[in-house]
């Protein structure tokens, strides 16, 4: 393995993933759903096979799945977009990011993000031999200092690298807060990479902004989306990047030589999916809601101190008050202890200290499990 | 767009397939089936889909499919693989050639491949930071000088990257050849990444030959496979790679950061496929070679000079004595003259000139349409 790869092993989410199996363990680590996507996506998915959608099809995508992403993009956001040139479909959002990272950063090249930071940003800037420079997001809130960001940026800054909402802190970022990033973009002349996975994942009324959306903004930044998150089908890894002409194509040439093209079945599906409308959305939002009370509610008495997360399917908790200093270690042990899967939100750090007691639990998960993770949580003593 | 990846625009195979599409011309470029996989394959997809196959697979591939790709390994060529340590699965052939390219290279490290060669090959090597190394394939035959191959080795040569059967001029390389390939291999203590996506379509009684095979090279070579060539469903993306574990392991470690994993529920329809028996590629097999020797036939009464290829579905023909001498050019007029997309062989070259006259045409589409698009050239005047 390369020296510039072998800092980034099996991700996190693997591993929590295999302890599960291994012990059997309620999985509330890896961010996926127990609950497959609405019944007609998956029709939609069969019919396509059925149909013929079985071989190559255009390397940006096809054009239905272009289409529907564009409209989805202009009847939200209010965000628009050529389905011809400026949306590429990427075999999950994991691919938008890595082809957007190797598609623009030249050697050396900065790029600034929050921390903690999805594991995916720190290896693909590092694949790219770019550099990752990082600003600490502050709980409770949580927030950021705009001197600290500021300082972040230099020269060499090519790409701020953003999420929202958050994952794993559950942060909605603010247009307040996406203004202030905005200034120092256009400041240095950055691009922006938004990975917003989780758009439609926001609660008690927290308003998902599309950074895109700000003045100057649609000519300089890349968006991501995800229809694994979106419909609950994350292992159909069908995602995309939306942006400016001159961005997608760069995007695009890289995209082409890691996967050539995405699975074309699945990509007709989702592009019924999208036409569905936004009810099967708010659905799965609405359901969601009540399963983060829940976590919340069960965590809380099980001796967590919470903080209750506006967006993602996340709940970070720190185990501090149960005498948890090690939440690495602590989470190693949990699934064969006491039967339930969380990840350490230090694993998304690079400085580890501030966040060494703090725990992500997924509430993607029937409410069954929810409850039966929180007993065991709670009788763990 | 990064430097290194600006001499790598459009591929050629979209490029065509769009002017094809423009055009409704008979579409002889991109190597894909129009026939889709069998019956049982599609079902089986749609099974898996219905079954809740939909959510995230373990990185490395869905349990069912690494074994029924050691399984087939075995089975077909009697290499023994630990399906747990030794297997990968991929998002398509192209992301087990990307991923294997940036988990090995350097940057500077050198990579030994024949010309003519696949286009992605070129393409991962400069986004790896790698340096490409040719030796050219000399028709007839094809064959190639063991003097410039062992040429072509350095002290930075880190890898061989073999195609065989070959693409585009359908060459199965012999042992004698491989042979030759692997003590090269050996004495520069170079890896061999060997991408044998059309291992199962191999005419006259020639035998594909897994350089894996050879004494000592298990242990240094990565084997890549490709669902959507053996099953011809290109358009679903499933590819793998094999080899020792702690080559498998640095391939792993990239791919999840490229895509994470490859579509669920589609493994699981190529798990099953591969457990169908042998029966059904050699179905495959005989309808193409009836199909090579109908392209053979109608191409060679069109007046071009034509070399049968022992593999692939790819028919190589000198468009010379029709006065060709700029294949690129007159590539790129052909569908809307002729209503027939070909591929210039030269953009598979770094040295184009010694290929200039020469165009790819695929066999794998309908007898009607071999015809078709022969009368058309005939008819071409
Ligand atoms: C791609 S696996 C990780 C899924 C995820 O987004 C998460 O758990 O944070
Ligand atoms: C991945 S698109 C190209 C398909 C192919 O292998 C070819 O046409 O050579």
């Amino acid at each position: 393995l390369v020296a510039r790869m072998r800092p980034y092993a099996e991700t996190v989410f693997s591993k929590m993933s295999a302890l599960a199996r291994q012990h059997d363990a309620v999985n509330l680590g890896q961010g996926f759903p127990d609950t497959d996507g609405p019944e007609e996506v998956l029709q939609a998915a069969r019919r396509a096979i059925a149909a013929g959608y079985n071989q190559y099809p255009p390397g940006q995508g096809v054009p239905a799945l272009r289409s529907a992403i564009a409209e989805h993009q202009h009847d939200r956001y209010g965000i628009d977009l050529d389905p011809g040139t400026e949306v590429l479909v990427t075999s999950g959002a994991t691919e938008a990011i890595a082809s957007a990272l190797l598609a623009l950063l030249e050697p050396g090249d900065e790029v600034v993000t929050f921390e903690p930071y999805y594991d995916s940003y720190a290896a693909g800037i590092s694949l790219a031999g770019g550099v990752q420079r990082c600003v600490p997001l502050t709980l409770p809130g949580p927030g950021f200092d705009r001197e600290r960001l500021a300082a972040a940026f230099s020269e060499r800054t090519k790409i701020v690298l953003l999420n929202t909402p958050h994952n794993p802190l559950g942060k909605v970022f603010t247009r307040e807060e996406l203004t202030v990033i905005a200034d120092l973009a256009r400041e240095h002349d950055a691009w922006v990479v938004s990975d917003e996975v989780y758009e439609h994942m926001t609660y008690d009324g927290a308003v998902h902004v599309p950074i895109a959306t700000l003045p100057g903004m649609a000519e300089r930044t890349l968006t991501i989306g995800s229809a694994g998150k979106t419909f609950s089908v994350t292992g159909w890894k069908v995602g995309w990047v939306s942006g400016p002409e001159r961005l997608v194509t760069a995007v695009t040439t890289v995209k082409q030589y890691l996967t050539f093209a995405t699975s074309s079945p699945l990509q007709h599906a989702v592009a019924d999916a999208l036409r569905l409308g936004p009810g099967i959305l708010e659905e799965l939002t609405s359901s969601l809601a009540l399963r983060r009370d829940l976590l919340v509610e069960g965590l809380t008495a099980a001796g967590f101190e919470v903080s209750v997360p506006q967006g993602t399917y996340f709940v970070v908790a720190d185990a501090a008050p149960l005498g948890v200093t090690d939440a690495v270690q602590w989470c190693l042990q949990l699934p064969e202890r006491v039967g339930v899967v969380g990840v350490p939100v230090s694993v998304f750090c690079d400085s580890p200290d501030e966040t060494a007691s703090l725990v992500r639990f997924a509430f993607c998960k029937h409410q069954d499990k929810l409850h039966e993770a929180c007993r065991r949580l709670a009788a763990m003593g």
